[in-house]
């Protein structure tokens, strides 16, 4: 199979249906969103049989029991995924929106209209739910989608495509809106991240590795979403009550997420008072401690943090902690060890807060709150295509308005430049 | 000498040197650009022996007269190029403004700061002004700048970089904030724009030949100016003296920059009607034109347009023409032959002029508007680095604004995630 010849094809007609799509109103958009959500859940079965041949593939060739839990499609699961399409239809519609248009001294008025990307591509690894997930996201804000998902979610991914062009169906939409690459070939990812003539943007959701593959090939720009060695700092002038609830949530309330607290900063000046409290409840719920020299002089018997400790996304039960001498040294442990991704402060020093928030330069930089925080719902944007660590286009978690961009509209009466 | 161990010494000081930076106030920033001008002002003496070496070596190696002209510094000029930085000063500081902070009903506060990108590394050709603009832009915006101008205006750039200095040097701030690349061998280059852990974004000013290779190779984010394939399509619903009007000053107010018309749209409806005397006004004004068949059977004797015509930036007093069918057709013609730079329509009819805005996905789009109005002072940005016609981070007159990025705030009092 000539894989270049066919991936210019879905390029090319996705770079066609964008422009079809352009045209579209936000009422045809939902219009095709709400039915992808019934046929999701009127395919169920369907949906569960292709799901089946998967799960059966994948035990067969030793996937691991976590890959199987996540490219696994049961009723709750399909009927989350109806659920978060209908969410995506209540959004409102970024699209031709148009801000700060005013009259300027040659009498012309100039302002900005929010405009989709065009055609985004995604590569993602085994969640199927990504495929109508990102189709809908893609679709609400007006871009046409190639999406690439993980050959041992194949069948799924189809039968959730099947849906998808029902949807588009209804609405009168052309199904190459959203095409779902067929091929497992890893060379038709190579395609997709380097046809600068048809694909806008790319997103990768997945690994470390997956992302830093796809950003060290791409020709076309990539919306990154790396990892995130998320920082809480406890200050001289923090509330112990409260930092002690925060850090304690940041790192327990779910441990394999990005925004999950990974490196405890604690300030010299209140270390023995906050750590001995905050040390047990980790020990308590399981988590393993690794801290600095100053750290273990507190906390007796726990591992020493090395190195490597400080640069880790561990995502799992395990946390390292060092006490700092103060506020700069806790910005400059997370210039050197941070990601970029989220930052907390705990201190009720307006002045330090307010330090913090200019200094830290993260996705998202917090006061007095818990970094799990850090997603598109609890933000207020609805739904989130990742959370981008970049600061070019669009930084933090990534909603309807980041997968979209503006453009400058001039309205004159015959003005001509002198 | 070792270029990359010389590259990465300047990428190095220019990251240390945006964190200060990014601690400066709008006041420490004013006062360095106000200094700057006063010294570009003082040392115009020393400019121009500077400026003269460069004159003659450019001379002596052939330089071109256009260059010549590109690259000469006479009092005039000096004046400018000081009033440009004033300018800057007189506009508002970007950085740090916070928008949209609201509530959100776990009792956070969510909303986003606007933050400099960091470290912005600027590659030019020989107008040595460029190294002031550029510079002053990225200083108000909070960015550190790497500067590195073409090899004919070295002493004239040396030169000028001495000037920023003195100005650094009177507001506290590091030397390293601007640095302007002092070695000629273009490996810098190649260096300068593979350093991702130093350098957030390049913008490249020049030819298409440039852009396209620093594109090509750049492993950090470019923000690129490509060429400017400007349409002006003139509607059936025209008014034809305004179309008149604003069709020739599209054309003929400047031949030589990117804002300006190289194709003109007519409508076959009004063709007959509008094309005579316009064509007069152009030939009168010297302007070469080139057309399809329709446009020759009604402006006998020019030359015909050929498929490569359609895909030119003229740069010239040349001008292609193309009647088409109507609307479809010249939106179709856009799209196929446009750069996606700015596009206007001559219409009295709001239908269509509704339906243009949507429909053409260029960076500036307009109304009964001539495209030299694309520009950043007409826009009321105040300055701009370029114009970007990429749809991703910005696109249009790239402004203060342009330079920036933005990060979420999160505001709490110890709020936990349930």
């Amino acid at each position: 199979m000539d894989i270049k010849k066919y991936m210019n094809e879905i390029g090319k007609n996705a770079s066609a249906a964008a422009r079809e799509l352009n045209r579209a109103n936000t009422g045809q958009k939902n219009t095709a969103l709400l039915a992808m959500a019934d046929a999701i859940e009127s395919r169920r079965t369907e949906l569960l049989a292709a799901n089946k041949k998967d799960m059966d593939a994948g035990k067969e060739s030793g996937l691991d029991d976590a890959l199987l839990d996540r490219l696994e499609l049961n009723d709750e699961r399909i009927a989350g995924m109806a659920e978060g399409i209908r969410q995506i239809v209540a959004l409102a519609d970024p699209v031709g929106e148009i801000t700060n248009l005013e009259y300027r001294p040659s009498g012309i008025q100039v302002g900005k209209m929010r405009v989709p990307l065009g055609v985004i591509g995604i590569i993602y690894e085994s969640r199927p739910n990504v495929t109508a997930d990102a189709a809908a996201l893609c679709l609400k804000s007006g871009n046409a989608a190639i999406l690439r998902g993980g050959s041992e979610a194949l069948f799924s991914n189809q039968a959730i495509a099947q849906c998808i062009h029902d949807g588009l169906d209804k609405a009168g939409l052309v199904k190459t809106t959203v095409q779902v690459i067929e091929i497992t070939d890893r060379a038709a990812v190579g395609e997709l991240i380097t046809m600068q003539d048809y694909v806008d943007v790319i997103v990768p959701r997945g690994g470390k590795g997956l992302i830093e593959r796809i950003s060290a090939d791409a020709r076309v720009p990539v919306i990154k979403h790396l990892h995130g060695v998320c920082h809480v700092y406890i200050d001289d002038d923090a509330d112990l009550d409260k930092a002690t609830k925060v850090a304690f949530n940041a790192k327990t309330q779910r441990y394999g997420t990005c925004n999950t607290m990974e490196t405890l900063l604690v300030s010299r000046v209140v270390a023995a008072d906050v750590l001995p409290g905050l040390g047990k409840l980790y020990q308590q719920e399981g988590v393993e401690l690794r801290g600095c020299l100053l750290t273990q002089a507190i906390l007796e018997g726990i591992k020493e943090a090395t190195d490597e400790d400080w640069d880790t996304e561990y995502l799992a039960p395990i946390l390292s902690i060092r006490v700092v001498e103060g506020f700069d040294e806790a910005v400059e442990h997370i210039h050197q060890h941070g990601s970029g991704h989220t930052e907390s402060i705990m201190t009720e020093n307006i002045n330090k807060a307010r330090q913090f928030l200019q200094e830290v330069d993260s996705s998202s930089v917090m006061i007095n709150t818990s970094t799990r925080f850090a997603d598109g719902f609890e933000y207020g944007l609805g739904a989130e295509i990742g959370i981008s660590t970049d600061k070019i286009h669009v930084r933090g978690p990534v909603g309807l308005e980041g997968l979209t961009s503006q453009k400058y509209i001039v309205i004159g009466d015959g003005h001509i430049r002198q």
